[in-house]
């Protein structure tokens, strides 16, 4: 068949360095590269297929899920990938499995926590998969609190064991993925015991199943907590139950990096500072960050490309309809979106930079910007999960009734990306913690203590209380400075407000309680400084590639223009801005769109991503959408005959009036 | 089992009579009593079970749909059901199924649109089942734009037949529910081409499979469209895609009853006025909004009862975490939603007796108000399925992670009410279709035409532009008058500020497509004005039962308090209220939430639904959540073995390390 590429005309008016802009997402040359070979590595591979994957039944899809993972570890093996290039191979392959957890959770959590001695004895059983393991730390009674789990490991000095034990219906644990099926141990968070004493959760290394046979070890009963959301998506993930009837461990078994439990049953604090522990917290959290950006760029690639492709309504006078990614309100809708990709994109960028700063601070004894950089991953992590969670749902409904479709990716995009929101500390919660780290801030400043990092605006306070801003007409909103003032300007009023209020409380925890919604608000308003912040420190850099930085100064504009109208209230009611301002803010924003329009396809393009990652018929590269659209419906299983099954007993008796009705 | 009631004592603390709540949520008695006796009807059969169904792979999901819908059929025969009934008992069946289409559409279009002949010989077909029937609009290319449909229908004079084509791969059928599998015939949408001359879209009766023997007749290819968003969901639904080649069919299979082709290839306009037509509209669209508070209201139930019963941080004294509901977050997210559930069942039972006037006044010939009906059912639709759509999204995330089990129901309930979004007219055109209808009342304001019905306020638009809001303290926003007026005067300014807008274009069709965006704003503010002002209407009768109409004041209080806060934006850019009135606007809606607070289960309870309607365990009616998600979890396919198939050729292999590495 000829090759078709039915955006060609979409791709040449792009006003840009394609090319470029793609090494601009990726951070470099070299990740470029390593995305763009592994991606296309496993893109190649038939037996990586995603095909069909949303109509498989539950023991079929999880068993391809086995396949996939055991054929993946053969060639990262036998290609002797490297770490980081297996861990994007698993990436890519696009499918959550009991390695996820194995390698971003077991193996860290080993890492983090246990000694030298355990790190020596289960880190290379777990490199070389002879076990498997995850990390099993919800329970069914508490997800967020993690300080209200009820699983207890009580020691036993007669037998130098802890005795792991579920004590209620509650303590089950509950949610850990490749718990419920494949694995044979796990990291298991309990309170401790020792001699009638709670000292609080800690981590305990526990086989669960025999290496032999698989079996459940004696005292455990565990399985798989049954299909959540959508088809295919998470379902390909043995989520487990997990309960313990008095399962003993050696002692060496619970992770003593920090506190240790000594043969005769002392508790023991380590000179390991707890601190070292959270940086791991911000390594995860960046990489939710990055996860968020990657996630919805391919919804918005999927919903850009069909928006270019779809016509409906508005004959053009070449006797075809209008392009529907032509339509104001469509662009509206969509083109935000874009820009928030990229504007994620580049705060995880700068993120990873953060994590590799706070890890030498931490190496180097000095803690005192954790408290600032775990606000700040806190924030983000929940800002841009919420936003991307949102916008892939948004870009759904951008397509239409087609959208809707499993073939269309959008679905089971969704279903997959939404744990997000909730996983690594609900969004809320998480605001909330940032909420606090704010009024904290706030109460210092009057103490004479500077803000540090993405609080530092907070330092102008006085002057950010009274600044108004000169935008005159709707090009000024173009000056990043008028934009970055105003955001900085809307934060510092809502912080500085929710303080204040809650000065008239008597208790501050009821005022805290009693705020909280506002207090939430004011948390996310000073994400969106980090955000903006970020993708402006961005602009400042050398971005090579011929219109790539326009492209993203358009972008930055669109990202920042489209938030002040979305929180129009904040940045009124705060007078930070005037209602005319806010007005000419909008019309700026009707002006970008039509400057990103004819670059919208290439923007996307700038992705990188395969047919096979997207895994989208709507988004195919090649815009050939119909014809796709047409043949995959047909291997539906409902199509394998033409008269369904069920006919002869439930339709032809009905047709034929034959069902034997008994007149009551 | 001793039948228990964890969430008692939320229902001791109940202020007012949730029996008489119950039937102020139906609309009537006798309504209620109705809803009541159907739903337990529907509950109590165990062959009506919605047990496993999103564990059932596609076929399986639909054959048990068709052995639903075959019971069903029998039950309502033998119980004599009328039709009302039957329709309620479809309802609670809670399973899309290719009847909803044969009565909801193919039976009304021949109602509709079909000449009182056509009437007689293929209604009686329909209401004994002995054809199976349903609605090909939609194409592969054509959704919104009816008009844009590609399907032909050429009269051939020789033999007096239409000639049914699919003359392009877009113009296929494609989406029609029932089409796919079940359905014997069709109503068609095709081009009428009489002598070479296209005469636009007009509806056919198809028969597509034989009665015999259900295979497809000669010239159709019919199929499913493969799966869509979620598991169990719309899969049960048989959505088509279908195309012709050169299919014949008799004359008087189009539906004659507007427009003609005689004998002799002339093609008549009957004098029975087209509008007519739009009255049944008015009906899908009115029915749509009844079922938007009815998912709203379900998955709002779900998540005030697992709030209920949710625990999590905030040891109390009584050595209990705090109940999830209790938090201002929460309460803020939640609150809200319950109180949309209230004003769209108010606004839809509004839209009822609206209907029902439109009617008479059509068949007495009068068409005067039909334009301001349709925009406003039009507007309704819109803004009612977007709210219950990200509603129903927001209360699955305020369950926290067991949102995210299929066995909380909700995702179901998402993947089965969001294409209300799409079908019926996409959202945001219909939206747009309001702001021409807002425009055009503008214009004609000034020629001194008095705008009807639920435009009526913008008669009074110069009041409106210069009124201030004398709110001065939080409880002044109990006044159901100041609040009624600071959404007509934003309403009505931001239509205003639109028209003006408007004017600054040469071209009027290039200033609507320019500034859609805001036009659409304006007409969602026009929408939110209808709703309120409902609303309250409903608290200006008569409702009986002790505390039930001070628990609805509250509940308005909230909806329109919510959304003044929410798009305080408009209101302050409009300069409808200050920044002052904005955050007391706030206040009372936090003293709001805590009056709700211990009415909150009981007001869900007012719904009336069964645990089978509601179909999950978090929603529970007794708030026995804990023990039947474990127990569901083991019911999971998964877990019909301890090991997994698979382990053997995918897990020990890797554990064993025997894969056969070949090093390359």
């Amino acid at each position: 068949m000829a090759s078709v590429d039915f955006l060609a005309g979409e791709r040449r008016k792009a006003e840009f360095d394609v090319d470029a802009m793609k090494i601009a997402w990726a951070g470099s040359l070299s990740e470029f590269q390593l995305h763009d070979r592994i991606s296309k590595l496993v893109a190649s591979d038939p037996a990586l297929s995603k095909e069909g994957r949303t109509m498989m039944p539950r023991k079929e899809l999880f068993k391809n899920a086995l396949r996939k993972v055991n054929h993946a570890w053969k060639l990262i093996n036998e290609l002797r990938l490297t770490e980081e290039e297996a861990r994007k191979f698993r990436f890519y392959m696009d499918e959550p499995a009991y390695t996820d957890l194995h390698w971003g959770m077991f193996v860290p959590a080993i890492k983090g926590s246990g000694t030298e001695e355990q790190q020596k004895k289960w880190l290379p059983l777990a490199y070389k998969m002879q076990i498997i393991g995850c990390y099993a730390q919800t329970e069914l009674g508490h997800g967020s609190n993690v300080q209200g789990l009820e699983t207890t490991a009580t020691f036993d000095p007669r037998t130098d064991e802890f005795v792991i034990h579920s004590p209620t219906l509650t303590s089950s644990k509950w949610w850990p993925g490749g718990l419920g099926k494949a694995s044979t141990h796990a990291v298991v968070y309990a309170r401790l015991i020792v001699d009638g004493k709670d000292y609080g959760v800690n981590g305990f290394i526990v086989q669960l199943r025999s290496l032999e046979d698989h079996k459940p070890l004696p005292g455990i009963t565990v399985g798989d907590i049954g299909m959540k959301f959508g088809s295919g998506a998470y379902n390909t993930m043995d989520n487990g139950v997990l309960r313990f009837d008095h399962v003993r461990i050696p002692r060496d078994q619970m992770l003593m990096r920090v506190s240790q439990v000594t043969r005769d049953g002392k508790y023991v604090q380590s000179d390991v500072p707890r601190q070292l522990l959270y940086g791991t917290m911000v390594y995860v959290r960046q990489a939710i960050v990055s996860d968020a950006s990657t996630a919805l760029s391919r919804a918005v690639c999927i919903a850009t490309r069909y928006s270019a492709v779809r016509r409906q309504f508005g004959l053009q006078n070449d006797g075809q309809e209008t392009q529907v990614i032509d339509y104001k309100t469509q662009q509206s809708r969509l083109f935000p979106l874009l820009a928030s990709a990229y504007a994620f994109r580049f705060v995880g960028e700068w993120l990873k930079s953060l994590y590799t700063d706070v890890t030498e601070k931490l190496q180097a004894g000095d803690f005192s910007t954790l408290p600032e950089a775990h606000a700040c991953t806190a924030g983000l992590k929940s800002l841009t999960t919420s936003a991307t969670a949102d916008g892939i749902e948004e870009c759904r409904k951008l397509c239409g009734g087609h959208g809707y479709l499993n073939s269309s990716g959008l679905p089971e995009l969704f279903a997959v990306y939404i744990p997000a929101c909730t996983y690594e500390g609900d969004n809320t919660v998480l605001h909330l913690q940032v909420a606090r780290f704010l009024m904290k801030t706030v109460s210092q400043l009057f103490s004479g203590k500077h803000p540090v990092g993405t609080t530092a605006y907070m330092g102008r306070l006085q002057q950010l209380l009274q600044c108004r801003s000169n935008v005159q007409q709707a090009k000024d909103w173009m000056n990043p400075s008028a934009v970055l003032e105003a955001y900085e300007a809307r934060a510092a009023r809502m912080i500085a407000s929710c303080a204040k209020n809650l000065n008239n409380f008597a208790n501050s925890e009821d005022g805290f309680a009693e705020l909280s919604s506002d207090l939430v608000e004011a948390a996310v308003a000073h994400c969106q400084v980090i955000v903006v912040s970020k993708f402006f420190e961005k602009l400042q850099q050398d971005i090579p590639g011929n219109g790539v930085k326009q492209q993203l100064e358009n972008l930055f504009g669109i990202y920042s223009l489209y938030l002040i109208h979305k929180h129009q209230g904040d940045f009124l009611a705060t007078g930070c801005i005037t209602p005319k301002q806010a007005s000419l803010a909008n019309d700026q924003l009707r002006a970008l769109y039509t400057l990103v329009r004819p670059n919208a396809v290439a923007l996307v393009d700038a992705f990188n991503y395969t047919d096979h990652f997207l895994g989208s018929i709507l988004g195919r590269y090649d815009g050939n959408v119909y014809p796709k659209l047409y043949e995959e419906a047909w291997k539906d299983p409902l199509n394998e005959t033409v008269v369904p099954d069920g006919y002869h007993e439930y339709i032809r008796p009905l047709l034929k009036q034959q069902l034997g009705i008994a007149r009551l």
